[in-house]
């Protein structure tokens, strides 16, 4: 017999966001391409371009809080200063972006911000821009050199594939792949009011690759979006900036970040919606489209870490407001003691109300991007739990309930076929508040260690 | 050929504390005794009692800051709080210890605290004192309650054990363990100021077990340090608390803390040396006893983290401060691929470098315990280090230059070799600063996930 009470614990959190479909549809006003040009020694595809056909695009991005920044990552942040005059460096104006997997030019010093921006003039003759107006993406081994020459021979090989097509696009995606086991597409499509008054379909797009450090050399996590709405790039950038926090941001694969970790979007203003202002309703439709790709492709991301077999999906709600629901959520998802316990389809509710009982806030800067600005002075703190208020249900079973004195009866092998599952939810109620948030992560596996164990330096 | 650059990092840092022996000497002013009573399924010993005999002790501990603290702990610093008059908690008067392995009385709610009171009642029978005079510590499966009769049969079998003996204390620090493949003790002895004028020798003990969350059912770090140094409790608790900042908390075996972390000292004052003044050099000589104790225990704790095969200690120096230093040296040894890397003897400075970019400073409250009190504005921030100045060396082999562009060559089999070895040293030197700190973790195998993968709920 299930309660009412468990039965709130026991669902999936109502989602406000579109649906998406995995499919890979360019929207209007882009050119795409991927090719094999030999900078990965396996010989699959390593070189993704995107060009603009509308005039520059406006741009807006998000990138790794590392401090060990890699040549790509400072190079488009000064872009986007450049174009946009605007210090902070998180959005601008665009013409082409290039992705290469297998050299992630980190730790190279000087002679690889030379590389990189030499790879930048390359794109830019072949997009008949100028430099500052290139995205630049790179991912793979850290600390070798860019190969250049090589480059620049792909570049302009690569002309006469670019087509502004589905086609290009997907093999944009696949090209995008370093140790990913699938190619991850997402897109969607929203109404926004017209120039003429009506309203106008406009698309968003996703591609993306890897997701925090899950390669030996510190793979990457990559992301590119695409839309043909019209909007500035500020505004653009405060759309992804908080989607982008309570997505890309709670992924959680083995509590690394890369050097590389980026997250861009390009709006080409193809569709001829009307300027949006910002705050505005059809700027909060846009923004929870470019939520609905950044949440699909970061649970695709967390689903592929590296020897995983579930993605777990921790839900809370409950908590005195959205950084706390965020932050136990993560801490759920990244423990790991927790994702060994999926992995061996243990119902360990103790792990997960000790994972929960340990939650930090993160750093100033993700809660003010989160929009939780209210909440910025309790950057690094604890996130508020009850033990006598907390409620746990894994994979449909309630095994908790503080309310009533802690641990509660359950059938344990229904508990442990339910957690046998490629998707499992973990659903937390803390009995504080409204706040709600999510998480995804994936079970910890032997092959985790091994493959990241393996001699590869 | 090693240029005197690359030797400051090639080195250990130098220690300033007293040398310590892995032997049980137990301190004047003490019994203790251990006893197998049943609470483990295994049949090993489960039951520790230390009781004082020169009048009550001086009472010090730190306690796990996660938010779902076991019965145990918050008796325990209700008990501080009530023989100090101060609200805090760290520190108070105590005649008993006692420790029972195998129930930790966690996610038990009133009924749970109920027990814990009826333990502390029973204890307090055996020592002729109050219940608020007693300190408790509980490890093992949580969620289950604890065995008070058991507990109370064993309390009154043990006390024809209790014996002023290093065996006692020998036996207790058995009777600790839980998944510990090992006994973990060290002593060491210094030198204050006597009554008389002279100086007397006194001894600092300590036995531990486990390290946080390494066991499937949330087992803890335990610690218990003894002393017949005469000292304030307010006081010891000012040594306590920097030592264990910088010892206990730079410990990572998972990531994970338990519900139910404590480490005590008791000093019962049997010594008669002269009172110790708050930050006379007296006092500073037996907070480095005091340290020099914890480090070696948390030394052996990280070393026997489950299916551990290396103890790693990261050193960090050239750090701003040393609260920067602890943070990046704590973020080395807590990221699963550095982790990974050295149980496959993988030189992957790439991976060092990547997790020292990534390091953030804790809470405000584990800063003001270390003394930082200038940092604790940062608490929750990056640390700061500049790629361009890193310096980092594995196992005495230079691998990264940042002053000299990036990676440097070295002879890779070589450094594979140095790591296969039960205690690495990672080197950071981050150019910046005079700040120094440490951290000691263990590698990741595939044991780990085995181990906690298992069914055991």
């Amino acid at each position: 017999m299930t309660t009412e009470s468990e039965t709130r614990i026991l669902d999936a959190l109502p989602s406000t966001l579109p649906d998406v479909d995995r499919r890979a549809v360019l929207p209007a006003g882009f050119r795409a391409a991927g090719r094999a040009i030999g900078i990965k020694a396996s010989g699959r595809p390593d070189l993704a371009v995107i060009l603009t056909t509308n005039g520059s695009a406006a741009a807006a991005g998000v990138f790794t809080s590392n401090a060990f920044a890699a040549a790509p990552v400072t190079l488009t942040r000064a872009n986007f200063a450049a174009t946009s005059r605007d210090a902070r460096g998180g959005f601008g104006l665009a013409d082409a972006v290039i992705s290469t997997s297998g050299c992630a030019n980190a730790a190279t010093g000087q002679a690889g911000r030379d590389d990189q921006l030499d790879v930048a003039r390359l794109l830019a003759e072949v997009a008949g821009t100028t430099t500052e107006r290139t995205v630049l993406l790179s991912t793979g081994v850290i600390g070798t050199r860019l190969p250049v020459e090589r480059i620049g021979a792909g570049l302009r090989a690569i002309r006469a594939d670019l087509a502004a097509s589905d086609a290009g696009l997907e093999d944009a995606a696949t090209a995008l792949r370093t140790t990913d086991s699938v190619t991850k597409i997402a897109t969607t499509t929203v109404d926004l009011p017209a120039t003429n008054g009506g309203t106008v379909t406009v698309a968003v797009s996703g591609i993306a690759k890897g997701v925090g450090m899950i390669h030996p050399n510190m793979a990457t996590m990559l992301a590119v979006v695409l839309t043909d709405t019209a909007i500035e790039p500020a505004i653009l950038w405060e759309l992804l900036r908080p989607a982008a926090a309570r997505t890309w941001n709670q992924i959680s694969v083995d509590g690394d970040t890369s050097t590389n970790d980026t997250a861009i979007v390009l709006a080409s203003g193809a569709a001829g919606n009307a300027p949006l202002e910002a705050g505005s309703a059809a700027a909060r439709t846009l923004g929870r489209a470019i939520e609905a790709i950044a949440r699909d492709l970061a649970r695709q991301q967390a689903a592929d870490g590296e020897g995983a077999t579930t993605l777990i999906t921790c839900q809370v709600s409950g908590a005195t407001d959205a950084a706390d629901a965020r932050a136990v959520a993560r801490a759920v998802v990244s423990s790991s003691l927790v994702k060994a316990a999926v992995h061996g389809r243990d119902p360990n509710w103790g792990r997960i109300a000790g994972a929960a009982g340990n939650a930090k806030l993160p750093g100033r800067e993700l809660l003010e991007a989160a929009g939780a600005q209210a909440a910025t002075t309790r950057a690094g703190t604890a996130a508020r739990v009850d033990p006598d208020r907390l409620r746990i249900a894994i994979g449909g079973h309630a095994v908790f309930d503080g309310t009533r004195g802690g641990p509660i009866a359950f059938d344990k092998e229904a508990a442990r076929s339910a957690m046998d599952t490629p998707e499992l939810l973990i659903r937390l109620d803390l009995g504080l508040g409204d706040g709600i948030g999510e998480a995804f992560g994936c079970d910890l596996t032997e092959q985790y260690v091994t493959e990241n164990s393996e001699y590869t330096t």
